[in-house]
């Protein structure tokens, strides 16, 4: 139950740990630090026009021979090409995620990918399993950016879904440290995502002003939001001031869709627009308080993993 | 760091679990059969007249002589009565809750009593460890009944408050079982507070149609809501439809004060009254499925722990 070997093996990777596909923030240059220091780098493609992703892509292979991934939001417009590009440029791993598994699973794995599927609940679990994905990720409500509208946290989802499913478990939503990822292993997981900490990595392409307000922020400094369209997790800022406004003025989903408007992530992760622009992070951003490179964050979470690790066979020890 | 005899010294007690004080479950059958199997019982005064606390403490004092506590929402509007009943009858723990700890920590201590506060912030946690607390609960967002503001889930909030403070914390939200129990240990907690899991004991003084409930309750099953009144986290039921519907025609918070009236709770948990009534119960009531006597809950949860520390070291092992 506790290894984490059919992660790594199934990636390739050294540790077993995957960097969260993060809009504005994991380009080429964030996935292949993550990669090239023993983790799962992650392409974030929900943010990037067909001839980007495809740029993201080659400029990874330049930087690097390791296992990478993209992750693709099913809801997004140009789907199909951005599928067309995976195919093509032959990326080994694709994490589905908003969206139905079924639609894309066969294609990609009979042209040779390993898939992965985001899931907030045991339900959209066993349908990804059914569908033939190899592993999913259980993203609880602490998560930063787009979430489940069930908001089950890491604590409560990933036990279920681990005893559900026969395919392994990633954990996502609220690890940030080597003491959470070991907490994650005992719940059942197998593996981990990481999101907030390596949307702050110098490699993140977010802008340095947004990672200045990620490491500000305080507890309760996040709230789910917006859920009336697709709930998402927002740093508190004026924008969201205005979507609590127009919630107590009785917005209807009309309203907030003109609120919110287009490209209000970009503004405020890429542009670095911190009054109306949306900031995507999670809870766990309360814990975070360095802008460090990839390498060493990864670093630092499995040197936090096996410390945890050796003082509980310790105490154990001392125990027997 | 990972040590567990701050809360077993610190209470008396054989294994570092503390039953969950909940009004209408934990009277003292419940705290009695919790503590006489080696936990921490917890009589909820929450929910009883200042007459009917004294009548708890003195029938559990009949049942057994093992350490117990009671637990004192502060927020109560008799609780000098409680109080005072609390120092008459030399309850050893006293676990104050939703109330500043500086009120009666002092007075308490001086009277020999050991006290304990139920913080969701590091804030709080740090203001009650100032107090003179000797331990905190940190409760996460996924806990049933009335809960923070901020929403931090367990998994965020417990390293956070371990790190903050020099006193044990004991993590409480989402643990009923061993692992999520040693999840809790590897954030730092010293304990760990099992609300839900106990609620749904033989010997728990909830009524058997809503312990049935809690059962049938599958994920995304409860909401926390009336957060304009006081955050509190509900299973979907007519009642919570009444609520919800509230919030779609923009009700004014005496509108939800009205709608929410007196006694709903009891109306709910103790009489079963599955449509009117408030059923307070935490996420992870997605995860029980058995009504069973406190002392083999908490020996399952005891055996899951220790097989799961078992599971971590033999892995160590072959890693090494």
């Amino acid at each position: 139950m506790l290894h984490t070997q059919r992660i790594t093996g199934l990636f390739g990777v050294r540790h077993p740990i995957v960097q969260a596909g993060m809009i504005w923030c994991s380009g080429w240059r964030l996935a292949s630090a993550v990669s090239n220091a023993g983790g799962l780098g992650v392409i974030g493609s929900g943010s990037m026009y067909p001839d980007v992703l495809k740029e993201h892509i080659r400029k990874y292979k330049q930087a690097g021979d390791k296992p990478f991934a993209v992750n693709v939001p099913m809801l997004y417009p140009d789907v199909e090409k951005h599928m067309h590009t995976i195919m093509e440029e032959r990326v080994p791993i694709v994490i589905t995620s908003a969206g139905n598994p079924a639609t894309w699973t066969c294609r990609l794995k009979d042209a040779g990918h390993t898939v992965v599927h985001v899931v907030s609940s045991v339900k959209f679990a066993l349908r990804a399993q059914d569908a033939g994905v190899e592993a999913v990720v259980a993203e609880g409500f602490e998560a930063g950016g787009h979430n489940g509208r069930e908001e089950t946290t890491t604590l409560v989802l990933v036990p279920m879904v681990a005893d559900a499913l026969s395919i392994p478990v990633i954990a996502a939503g609220g690890i940030a440290s080597g003491r959470s990822m070991l907490a994650a292993i005992c719940l059942g997981a197998e593996g981990v995502q990481v999101g907030s900490r390596f949307a702050c990595a110098v490699e993140s392409s977010a802008h340095e002003a947004f990672k200045r307000e990620v490491l500000a922020a305080k507890e309760g400094g996040t709230t789910l939001t917006l859920k009336e369209l697709a709930p998402v997790r927002l740093l508190h800022n004026p924008f969201y001031a205005q979507v609590q406004e127009a919630y107590r003025n009785g917005a209807s989903v009309d309203d907030l869709k003109a609120l919110l408007g287009r490209a209000r992530a970009k503004r405020g992760m890429f542009e670095g627009d911190l009054a109306e622009g949306e900031l995507e992070i999670g809870q766990v951003s309360a814990a975070i308080d360095r802008i460090q490179p990839a390498a060493e964050i990864l670093e630092e979470i499995m040197a936090g993993y096996r410390q945890g690790l050796d003082d509980l066979v310790r105490n154990a020890k001392a125990d027997a």
